[in-house]
């Protein structure tokens, strides 16, 4: 039985060894595996490695772990499938090869699925992400009737049409864990190896994350200051902007991620309105789409500044 | 030649399946491996999974990449040997078991460094986080004159002393990179894997992370408003304050690395006087020791969180 580390393990070493077909010039010995984002965020396509280099012309192939805060979500720990905080696994790939969709289904079979033993199927569903300007063509995957991932081409991302489009697939860690462990709880997820020749107590996702499911809960629908969580997204969305009137579309977009999250926290707190709702989000996708603008303007001095580096470095 | 990528790879499966000796019980199976955490901090010290785990009473074995930030150390991304942001490898092991050193060993060999061509030193350097109010007994480890590596034996976290004493090793993934593929910048250092029955061109840790590098040190240095960070980490230092109020250890701890990441930032502007720099650490410190104390006195609590979870899920 695979635990929740070797299902990741696998999947990043998968990736990494992918081969792609030959419609990706300079990519086709896989994914760079990357680190998670160190910023609190919704999903894996917050991470500038998806929202940003999406954006650039050159090809560009990553896949990486997301620890996920979707406040909203929380239920104190005492939900058997739901979860404030969670993990993705994504991969994009720029532009799309051919071979994704066998890609995927190898993806699974690495994982010890037996992919003509179940039933997978590929349901449509358009992906849209309002806060990010972003939407894409896409479908979820079924297996045996349980959704374990979206597949999305992006047409869009931070209000600009893609010039190239990436292929986006965000794995759903723990239904992936609770189906080949054969778990009814995401608690019960068994994390770490598990050793068959002796009798060690294993760790599970509850020794893992259980009291944080519950301190978060209560501190995201209880105790959070409102004033304060208004007053960070405010002062954030100012730094941003300052940021982009520097011309600096990085840092100015990490300030986005943190107002999306802590609009989240509001959100979660129940301290906005139908109609401030709309503001807010409004107010997140403006951002992006600086972000997004600045970051593109720029592609030209980015190419420079790093052949400037390799020349210099003898590459 | 390994990759960066396959570096990692190689870390966590090694520490995944890493046999300890008898002196844990219940941990002979190795580490988990856990996910960077998603808020910015300067070291992986700074993970709960390190500074709040090392104050409990049950054994804990886990490793995990920490991508960390030291604003003061960026240099546009024109230095071949300093970086704003860059990854520790870190391994956290309590109680620290008795063949922990040959362990550390055998995970150079597991990297193809072969142990007994190398100069290879443990050079004493006791460890201390002023912020964290941590200190512990250690060794730097020395690869043929460079530091590759610092080993911890915790003392005191968070000024509490430590009842069982957690071994904390931390690579330096850069320097391992640089040595094992033989470049003298760290920007050559070579990101995925070396396809050798192709030319194709491969990434390098330039094209990954030199933008950034170049953005966030005229951000830290030259744009940030001092204002902005003075005003957000007193906010963040009193949200911290209401949490431990609520008797909420995880969301107080979070802030208070965000404190110490905006702390950073300001030592970074120049916006911080010598008798203001060591205030602002104390108040860090107060912060840790709260969040210290309060995760330690709800031990018992949590014990019996996790156990009424398993019961209920027949565990």
């Amino acid at each position: 039985m695979l635990s929740f580390s070797e299902i990741i393990l696998r999947l990043q070493s998968f990736w990494a060894n992918a081969k792609f077909n030959e419609t990706i010039p300079n990519s086709t010995q896989g994914c760079i595996i990357l680190q998670p984002y160190d910023l609190p965020a919704g999903a894996g396509t917050f991470h500038p490695a998806t929202l940003l280099r999406s954006l650039d012309k050159t090809p560009w192939a990553v896949a990486y772990v997301a620890p996920s805060r979707r406040p909203t979500d929380g239920r104190y720990g005492e939900n058997p499938n739901r979860l404030g905080s969670y993990y993705q696994f994504q991969v994009l790939i720029k532009p799309s090869p051919n071979n994704i969709q066998d890609l995927y289904l190898q993806s699974l079979s690495a994982l010890g699925l037996d992919i003509y033993a179940h039933d997978i199927r590929f349901v449509e569903d358009n992906w849209e992400s309002p806060t990010l300007g972003a939407w894409g063509l896409g479908w979820e995957v079924w297996l045996d009737g349980m959704e374990i991932t979206q597949f999305t081409y992006f047409q869009q991302v931070g209000g600009i049409p893609c010039e190239s489009i990436s292929v986006e697939i965000t794995y759903g860690i723990e239904r992936l864990a609770m189906y080949i462990q054969e778990v009814e709880s995401i608690f019960d997820i068994v994390w770490n190896k598990n050793d068959s020749n002796t009798s060690k107590k294993l760790n599970t996702y509850a020794d893992v994350h259980l009291q944080a499911e519950y301190e978060f809960s209560k501190y995201n629908f209880e105790v959070a200051c409102t004033e304060f969580l208004f007053q960070t997204f405010e002062n954030f969305q100012s730094e941003a902007r300052r940021c982009l009137e520097s011309n600096l579309p990085l840092p100015a977009y990490d300030y986005t991620v943190l107002c999306s999250h802590f609009f989240n926290i509001l959100d979660a707190r129940g301290a906005i309105s139908v109609s401030q709702r709309q503001e807010y989000i409004l107010k997140i996708r403006q951002l992006a789409k600086h972000c997004a603008t600045c970051y593109k303007e720029q592609e030209d001095e980015r190419a420079k500044r790093l052949e400037k580096s390799k020349i210099k470095n003898n590459i």
